[in-house]
């Protein structure tokens, strides 16, 4: 893949980007200014840049005059970056480039980190669950008058040193005619006990040689979203993975809406209904996609939180919403998969992570357990953030853990336009420093119709560190903007005229919608506070932060440290996990060594009710500020701030 | 209860019958012949007695003159024993009593045993396999946050000592209601494990205190009939037991046909669901009958023979008629009950008897492990007798065992008028010595239908000894009566003139029917011989007989001997065990060390297959006699045989 080098003028920031990239999302990256209110469309035609050295693609419209064309002018939007190029960009006012670099800081994304299986096995840690053998059975006779299933577990036990053999019923039921397809050659699926002593299942037995085909299937329930990914158990490579929408959307967006279906009437045979139909829908499309043969999946392991998992395994969630707040229970057996009604042999065991409490479940769980958190000698923070956050702080030796309620915020809930990362929803935004114009880039560069969550954690804190609102979240009224307006009673900032949206309005950020990310945020942040506070510890004592949960991919960095969501440390301590309730599903399907440990470390992991500890509300109280009331948490941010007041002093 | 003394003359033979008795039976129980074709009806008018000290209760009939009344004369078959009485029974020729109590021996049926729970307490295996422990638990409060199965778990470990506790689903899914319905006071039923170091699962969780209440279901599943008892686990008592026949039997009579319908289409699923809707009627009934509710129901144990074990649990039992004739298995893991449709609460498992192979199965492993051969010092020989008979010989130390195909006679089958026991069969039967004449008995004292197996083999025996028949079974073609005939060139007996009969034509004994009765005691007779030939030993080193069986019950044993059905031995040595299946499955509710034990206990069986034991051909065609080729097998037997041949001989 080319690399091409683009240097921006006046501001004299260069950036490396691919071959093919996007011009106004190359100056974004690097944190360049353009004026965008369409979202990258190419309707609103105020991304209009000078290309002074080298040559872009594309960047033609109606609506550059010819003339401004053959001087070099080209929307910024419309541009691809196939060479090393200088560009300039037309600043309506007299500045320097200070203070065009106001712009803080270029959007960092977290490191992805994949946990493999190879890492596994580096580790000593792989423990295949299921194992297949292929046996050349001797065919019996009448010198020989041995059962079926007698011939086999004797012949496992004298030629391939197996004891302790189990054969559950639907292989007994399948033992006589298989045996005798393929003249008593045959492959038989071994699941092995998680417990040292226990016995070894024979959980299939199929015709000829099949060793070669051993799957599994891993699910992550997510409230909102499933997940499920096809594994092949032998090189350990996800052959296909697809999410759909949780089926129970339908009931109600949130787990309390779910358990209040669930109490009533049918309903929680419902929800479960529905949620095992949502799973096999993603079932047959990865069966499909990755072209393995059912009878070769030999496992499926879910992760999902207390709700999810309770109303999956058909438990009545009822007092998970009532003080105190008890789970049914935290283990789970193993399940027959199809007695739940799973599309999965009948042979095959569905495997549940356990829960911690109501409100830390087997998604958390599942992500300290595939995110290697309960092996590492670090001090780690874990953070699942959504509508419910949870946090986990500790490392090998011990854990605690706390659920707070952040509201739907980063989902775009209780924002007026917010919206999930969907088509035309901003998400990514910078303002001009002086003009305080937007630059809105939306998913799909189309015209924007609402702001996601990555997308208004960026938007408010580049507004707060240009100044356009203060750290209370309030907009400065004295700029010079017409885009700073009240209305209704609500200041607001308008991010794009209803021209240059989708929606037959102005699209605007209110201060209604800052105080809600700010509560969320809050919730978030002195919940890590109260939470370390518990164990004697404070941020500036973790080694690393391991982000979880889809939002974390997308979530700039640096933005989240501005608006206090995350503490402010080096970005490279922050490690991106992904779906840890999938990564943790998938790496149970994988070894027992996961298996084995994950009942000893939920015993390990402390859990406290932040609504129930007396610091967590003056925590609370103290983080409902941009960043934080105690500015001393944020000393980069601090410095920046400093220095932007500086500049801009000078520049009056 | 009130016994009397009868005096028969001339034959000057006395018996104590209960006040009540009828007179015939007590006639017939003495060995004491009475002319009688009605079965006890009081139609013929043949059995007149006179009572010449004493007095009876009935006996009139219009059959009788009036002056024959006042002499004292009654129907023997109308007439009860209130008092002590001395009868005479009018004899058409003049014989002395020598020639009248050639009447054989008085019928001597075998000695009931009970294997009773106090026996096994007194033994010292007595381990209770499920327990219920009542609990008082703290409630949860904001400062207790326990999940409601982490609390139910760690109260038992903290105050009961209960380690190792496993919660199954459906128990987990009642949990957080049952525990709310009585403030947290419920009762847990532990269900223990077979084998030490493993779990014990709570399996049932109820409000309150309900420690009194536990009970466990034990089902012997015949080919014909299936029996149901309900087992109080506190006491050890029975109380209801309930027997229908199987709802199989409308889809053929023996298990080779069951096979053959379950190999076609859908056959295998409908034998398995008529076996358990007959299994959920019995449920049903017991349930009711004894008025216990059926979620203190905890346990189902089950035994049966190999196909119907196999057709129970939807194996399919094709090899089992297929050389070289091999089960699917023989043994089976625990299985939840509800799920093969068995109406009992979900956290009920069922407990399936072990299979030896093909045609010894988990109804004879029952009769071994519910008798105590598994654990006696006695050689001792267990016969289970009926279409297809099983042998077992061994004791403690080792055990042998067989099954041989005896044909349907024991049950009616191949008998011109062969029938099951039921009401109108011929179920006891004397010849007279000088006429030849019946005295019949049947089931219901009505006018006979046809003969059921225990009647077929005294008639057989009988005539034996009385020369009717040679050993050949062959009839005396020249004694002087009319009862014997020959009939399109079959020669037979008639046992009752059409009009003494309920059906519209004579009822006969025929050559044929006597040549299958020979075939079927003679497979049974020279299996045992071969088995113990096999192990080294011969019948006269059997120790004890035990006799297990519907059959078994009813069997006079003395006329059993005579065919050479079983070994001549002393009768008290001979022990019914009833329905062996039903006394396995009981006992295994009742403790775990015989459900601990079994599966050794069936790996220590050797099983010999007759057909392929090169002996067994000639033992069985030497057997095809009354009772032997070798009569030096029957002493006893002889010395009768020899004494009738004097009497006889003087008499002439």
């Amino acid at each position: 893949m080319d690399f091409h080098k683009i240097t921006f003028v006046p501001h004299n920031k260069s950036i490396e980007v691919r071959n093919g990239e996007n011009l106004i999302r190359a100056a974004m990256e690097a944190g360049v200014h353009i004026n965008a209110s369409c979202g990258g469309e190419g309707v609103c035609g105020k991304c209009r840049v000078i290309i002074e050295e080298g040559e872009v693609e594309g960047g033609l419209s109606e609506r550059l005059k010819k003339e401004d064309i053959e001087k070099g002018y080209r929307l910024a939007c419309r541009a691809k970056i196939v060479g090393d190029v200088t560009i300039r960009i037309p600043v309506e006012s007299s500045v320097d480039a200070s203070v065009l670099n106001l712009q803080s800081t270029p959007r960092r994304n977290a490191g992805i980190r994949e946990f493999d299986f190879s890492e596994l096995k580096e580790q000593g840690l792989f423990i295949p669950p299921i194992e297949k053998k292929y046996l050349e059975l001797p065919e019996p006779s009448a010198q020989d008058h041995l059962p079926d299933v007698t011939r086999l577990v004797s012949f496992l036990k004298l030629n391939h040193d197996e004891h302790r053999l189990m054969v559950d019923l639907p292989v007994i039921r399948k033992i006589p005619d298989i045996l005798r397809k393929e003249n008593f050659k045959v492959t038989a699926t071994m699941a092995r006990p998680v417990h040292e002593g226990r016995k070894t299942h024979i959980i299939n037995v199929q015709p000829g040689d099949t060793t070669d085909r051993n799957y599994a299937i891993a699910v992550d329930i997510g409230t909102t979203t499933v997940y499920g990914q096809l594994i092949d158990l032998i090189s350990g490579e996800v052959l296909a993975e697809y999410g759909d929408f949780n089926g129970q959307i339908s009931y109600g967006e949130d787990v309390i809406s779910r358990i209040m279906f669930a109490e009533k009437g049918e309903g929680l045979e419902k929800m479960h209904r529905v949620v095992v139909e949502t799973i096999n829908k993603i079932i047959a499309r990865i069966v499909r996609k990755s072209g393995v043969d059912r009878d070769d999946i030999s496992s499926i392991t879910l992760a999902g939180n207390t709700t999810m998992t309770q109303l999956f395994l058909k438990v009545n969630p009822r007092y998970i919403r009532r003080a105190p707040y008890v789970p049914a229970s935290t283990i789970y057996p193993p399940i027959k998969a199809a007695g739940l009604g799973l599309d999965v042999a009948d042979h095959v065991a569905a495997l549940v992570y356990p829960q911690i409490s109501s409100y830390v479940g087997g998604d958390i769980v599942a992500g300290v357990m595939g995110s290697g958190l309960y092996r590492t000698d670090k001090l780690t923070l874990f953070m699942d953030i959504g509508t419910n956050a949870e946090i986990v702080v500790g490392n090998k030796d011990w854990m605690a853990c706390a659920a707070c309620s952040a509201g739907p915020a980063f989902e775009g809930g209780g924002i007026e336009f917010g919206m999930r990362a969907a088509k035309g929803a901003i998400e990514d935004f910078s303002i001009d420093p002086v003009t305080f114009e937007p630059m809105n880039i939306t998913i799909g560069s189309v015209r924007p119709k609402g702001i996601c969550g990555s997308g208004l954690i960026i938007m408010v804190a580049v507004m707060f560190e240009m100044g356009v609102i203060d750290n209370g979240g309030k907009f400065n009224r004295n700029l010079d903007t017409k885009r700073i307006r009240e209305k209704d009673g609500v200041w607001e900032y308008v991010l794009a005229w209803q021209d240059d949206t989708q929606i037959d309005r102005d699209l605007v950020l209110t201060e209604i919608d800052i105080e809600n990310l700010i509560r969320a945020k809050g919730a978030i942040y002195s919940g890590c506070q109260t939470l370390l506070e518990e164990v004697g510890l404070t941020i500036t004592d973790l080694d690393q932060i391991f982000l979880a949960g889809g939002f974390g991919s997308y979530v700039d960095l640096e933005k989240a440290m501005v608006i206090g969501l995350l503490p402010e440390t080096d970005p490279e301590k922050i490690t991106f996990i992904g779906n840890a309730s999938l990564l943790g599903a998938k790496m149970s399907a994988l070894t027992n060594s996961i298996r084995h440990d994950v009942v000893e470390i939920t015993k390990k992991m402390t859990n406290f009710e932040l609504s129930e500890t007396a610091s967590y509300m003056d925590h609370y109280v103290a983080s409902l500020f941009l960043p934080h009331t105690d500015l001393h948490l944020f000393p980069k941010l601090k410095a920046r701030l400093d220095e932007r007041r500086k500049i801009m002093k000078s520049q009056k």
